[in-house]
């Protein structure tokens, strides 16, 4: 059956984001480290547009987040941040003409608006009526193929309180933030139980996957 | 040089004790889950007057936490809680008449107290004048082996942020408590650079071992 697969890289000391976040640093002070691990392979290079990166044994982990996903689902930060409601002048979302996701995407709001499409089979879908709808269209979108979260944290954290993520795959960098954005927080009550299924030692992360059962 | 190494099992939400600890949950609720892959081992059980136990994967993990280490150093709380200061009757722990560390023990805590000494080489020395002292007194005691940071997360904390811990062993554990003590708080402006030195796929939690240069 699809799942729904989580994947997202944080600091040992639980950041996914590190702190005061500017347009200097978007992912808060010292946050882009959390990134280094991706950014250097190949794997992750070549379809973000970049030349050349290494190949090492964190990119089985770049292959796996890739691949058999139909359809992905975020949080309206993840899409875009700027001023919202919309307004008259829709924000267009930072992930350019040609995003990376090439998969339809259902990005959840308070704010209605019309689909959005882009270039290389990305069509950015809006959803209003909560996490469990905007999980069920994706799902329809995928055609029996995965659904990936995107996040941000809180997104991920009201799914994964609900029980709704499959997949967890944690890429665990050695660093400490400090302070910033904490993905497991207020999950005071999520009943899960984890497995897990999966343990990488790449050579700037340690990638553990687990699998989540309601 | 001797090291102070800190080894601990935390949950994958970064808690190293559950919520509401309690006499009938001392380590919090769901705090017990922490431990399991440990108590089980043979490597564990032994030393802890245990008969049985399995061989696994982490068993390697509990040996290289008991090798080599010539002195321990812990917080008061970790030593023993009951009411302080120490009183007429001085609490004598809660680590019975043989405790399991068979070295010199400096216990950090604000009020002066005569030596305690156990059967089986531990004596509980207590250290009231700050951390670096008892950090020095450890090393001197451990005659050229390691010290070994008991905890609790208070104390390691206190450590951490001073750049005095070189060697950090995580046992992450495959399960969300959801609150309770977080092992990665205060130390916003830890300044610390940790490298991924060794990574253990156990069958029941991830051994991720970090080197830390202040």
């Amino acid at each position: 059956m699809a799942k729904l697969r989580f994947q997202i890289s944080i600091s040992i000391d639980g950041f996914v984001a590190g702190p005061n976040p500017s347009e200097e640093h978007p992912l808060g002070e010292g946050g882009e480290q959390l990134h280094e691990w991706v950014v250097k392979l190949a794997e992750w290079r070549k379809p973000h547009g970049y030349e050349g990166g290494e190949t090492n044994a964190s990119s089985a982990v770049m292959e796996d987040a890739l691949s058999n996903v139909g359809a992905t689902v975020m949080g309206r930060n993840m899409f875009g941040g700027g001023p919202g409601p919309w307004g008259e002048e829709p924000w267009e979302g930072w992930w350019g003409d040609e995003p990376p996701f090439h998969t339809p995407v259902f990005v959840l709001t308070h704010h209605e608006r019309e689909p959005l499409e882009k270039e290389g089979g990305t069509t950015f879908t809006f959803v209003t009526d909560g996490i469990e709808s905007a999980l069920e269209q994706a799902k329809e979108a995928a055609g029996g193929k995965d659904v990936a979260l995107g996040g941000g944290a809180d997104v991920a954290q009201q799914f994964l309180a609900a029980g709704l993520i499959d997949e967890l795959d944690l890429n665990v960098v050695p660093v400490l933030l400090g302070g910033g954005t904490r993905l497991f927080e207020n999950l005071t009550g999520a009943n899960v139980a984890l497995e897990q299924v999966r343990v990488i030692a790449g050579p700037d992360a340690t990638h553990v996957k687990y699998s989540v059962s309601a």
